[in-house]
């Protein structure tokens, strides 16, 4: 039902995402989440659904484990050990081996002691830290602490430009694997090929990537990685973030954050420090035991999930996104951002708003959206993000998203008379 | 009903721990908890019981605040302020004014802020970094850490001769406000004026005191602070701890994490660093939710509560369980190393198995105490502790732990037989 005679729905479209919702393969596991019919939620790149059995999984955490075991389920619980344990629950995502992922803290710290402990692993003629300058800022911010306080300094480079930007004074780039404004995909196996080739480590910041598509860590060589759990891996609001440690830096990992919980022997609270082997050293105090414990439950949709087949499913739905958004959004009114091939795309579509001051404003564009049950969220100054979960995203939501879009801009540019009239 | 002739029960302290019950005003809130009357729960130094409200409010959290209104509770559910918001909820409990004080990360990451905040506010020619040698061991592992990344040195020294420590080299002392292992309690309005008339700044760590006895952070000019929330404050599990900045300070806090929710416009996204005015320039990253809802769920239980009768009540519990274990414990067995004078005890008791290879072994003692209902716990080598929380424990627990261990160590060591013959 179009409320404009210029731009009527698209029954074609409609039946094309009912046949591809069809034979979606990934399709069930949106019974896995909490979600209802009413609505599109493109926002799992900010904050992943609610798994269903979560919140049962809590309540046993919360009234049996803490209210009825209490102290006792440090150890019975397995309280003590889920960094790890939840560590080696997400490796496979990103394609780590067991053993070299640690779960806990926010993405903020893990950055800090991931490139710290990378910069402590170049001499000191390395003394450039070299940050991709489109990084979400957090990143850029930290490398800034981490290079002040290890006597480096931090260059910010283009993303295009960070393979000629090394060289024998890099000690460490740290790239976003995907940015989280336009949804560009960088390329991770040659730019960490690059990095190594100049002598130099690479961090890399998966918030953007893991759960979305295959990250491959092992694969391309990787050194360090970080990332969070809340947007694609549904771990909850703020859920705790990820310390990837290549094994062959273990050894030498010297971090800065060297706390209690990643001491050889915790327990015999020794003045000295001593640290533990493997991804424990990654661990600092003690951790958000129910976040903790979140995350691990909501971790259970991915049994059985190839992440080959959500990224096979997540460009099919951003392709299928962006061809509804040039069927339903008059012309001029937004362009995406995000790059046409696919091996340069995430898993969203950002659209810029056209026209300046006499443009959509696109906050309040996504105010109406959200208003009519598309859920995205905007970036200032002109961004509409669409984030497409794989996992509990269909077609349909796809179509339905982008007709809404085109009703709203039409309407907040006044494009809808035009066209009318046209 | 005793089962040694030689030390039988006492019903004279049974009934002086009826009678201490039965005045206590805050006996009441022990309905708060999630506690039946099977056991003794002492380890709430360790974690804290449960309130009983906290699973229906997580309920709520979960699957309302994450599960429907998914992305808009961040403005919504007031998740994004809730760091400032629970850290002015927790402020009047260590004798802070509003503003001051931010829940979020591990006291770990907390004591790393403090500590190389505090150093920068010193001049370079202040080269040391006091550690109180008996701290609990994390803060001095971190200190170490903020000291080579500031260009400083640890000096370990005794708690009793830090005064005297102090001098032009000091640029920070840090200090545990109560002895985790002892239950000693440092004299911090002495130390902190005393730091102040040597040009130092004071770090305190209030893991052990805070919730447990009036700490007075602004009465006594402490210059930062930073304490856990899962012990006498019964946040949950790895709760979030805090970090407490003098107001005086926050103007000049150079934060050594400088993550994006620190940002004075955070969703500006710019590359550049400015941090936030107040407590806020404290936040790092995104702070576990759900964690730090449950914190503030448990802290309605402080409704109506002084400090300083809690800190009455637990001199009263730690006065009349040193005594009852006089009368229980043969003697030799055990010595309590926690201080006598009140002004020098926190909130527990700890007690040494004496008699080396030939005395009780503490942790096969604890298991036995555990076993028979009595919770504490042991820290290597032989001491057991006795944790007392003033909101859910009674004379009469007090009694009854010092029974059941009177009997578990007569039986462990032989004891029993000696004094029944004696």
């Amino acid at each position: 039902m179009s409320d404009s005679p210029g731009f009527p729905d698209s029954p074609d479209l409609q039946e094309r995402a009912a046949a591809l919702d069809s034979a979606d393969g990934l399709a069930k596991h949106r019974e896995l989440f909490a979600l209802d019919d009413e609505g599109v939620y493109l926002d799992g790149n900010s904050l992943g659904a609610l798994p269903r059995h979560v919140p049962g999984r809590m309540a046993d955490v919360i009234t049996r484990q803490w209210g009825e075991m209490r102290i006792r389920s440090w150890d019975e619980s397995g309280w003590w050990t889920a960094p790890e344990r939840i560590g080696d629950r997400i490796a496979p995502l990103v394609g780590a081996a067991a053993g070299q992922v640690v779960a806990g803290d926010s993405t903020s710290v893990n950055v800090f002691k991931a490139v710290v402990g990378a910069v402590r692993l170049a001499p000191e003629s390395r003394d450039e830290v070299l940050v991709d300058a489109s990084t979400f800022p957090t990143d850029g911010y930290i490398a800034e602490s981490a290079a002040r306080m290890t006597g480096r300094r931090v260059v910010p480079v283009a993303p295009a430009d960070l393979a000629a930007a090394l060289g024998p004074r890099t000690a460490v780039a740290l790239v976003n694997h995907v940015d989280y404004r336009t949804g560009r995909l960088q390329d991770l196996p040659g730019l960490t090929a690059a990095a190594h080739a100049a002598g130099a480590l690479t961090v890399w910041d998966l918030c953007h990537s893991a759960g979305a598509l295959p990250v491959g860590l092992d694969a391309h060589g990787v050194d360090f990685a970080v990332g969070c759990t809340y947007k694609y891996l549904n771990g909850g609001p703020g859920a705790p973030a990820y310390l990837y440690v290549a094994a062959r830096h273990q050894a030498a990992f010297d971090s800065p954050l060297p706390g209690w919980h990643s001491h050889v022997d915790p327990f015999g609270m020794t003045p000295g420090y001593a640290p533990a082997d493997g991804a424990a050293r990654g661990r600092v105090g003690t951790p958000d035991i129910l976040s903790m414990l979140a995350l691990e439950a909501a971790l259970d949709v991915w049994e059985g999930v190839a992440v080959e087949d959500v990224r096979e499913k997540s460009l099919a739905l951003t392709d299928f996104f962006l061809e509804c958004v040039d069927r339903y959004v008059p012309e001029g009114l937004v362009t995406s951002v995000t790059p046409v091939p696919h091996h340069e795309r995430g898993s969203q579509v950002s659209l810029r708003c056209e026209g300046g001051a006499e443009g959509a404003d696109a906050g309040e564009v996504m105010r109406e959206l959200v208003a009519r049950g598309v859920v995205g969220d905007f970036r200032r100054p002109d961004v509409l993000r669409f984030g497409f979960t794989p996992l509990y995203v269909g077609f349909a939501d796809a179509e339905r998203a982008a007709r809404v879009l085109g009703r709203v801009l039409r309407r907040t540019t006044g494009a809808d008379l035009g066209e009318a009239q046209a």
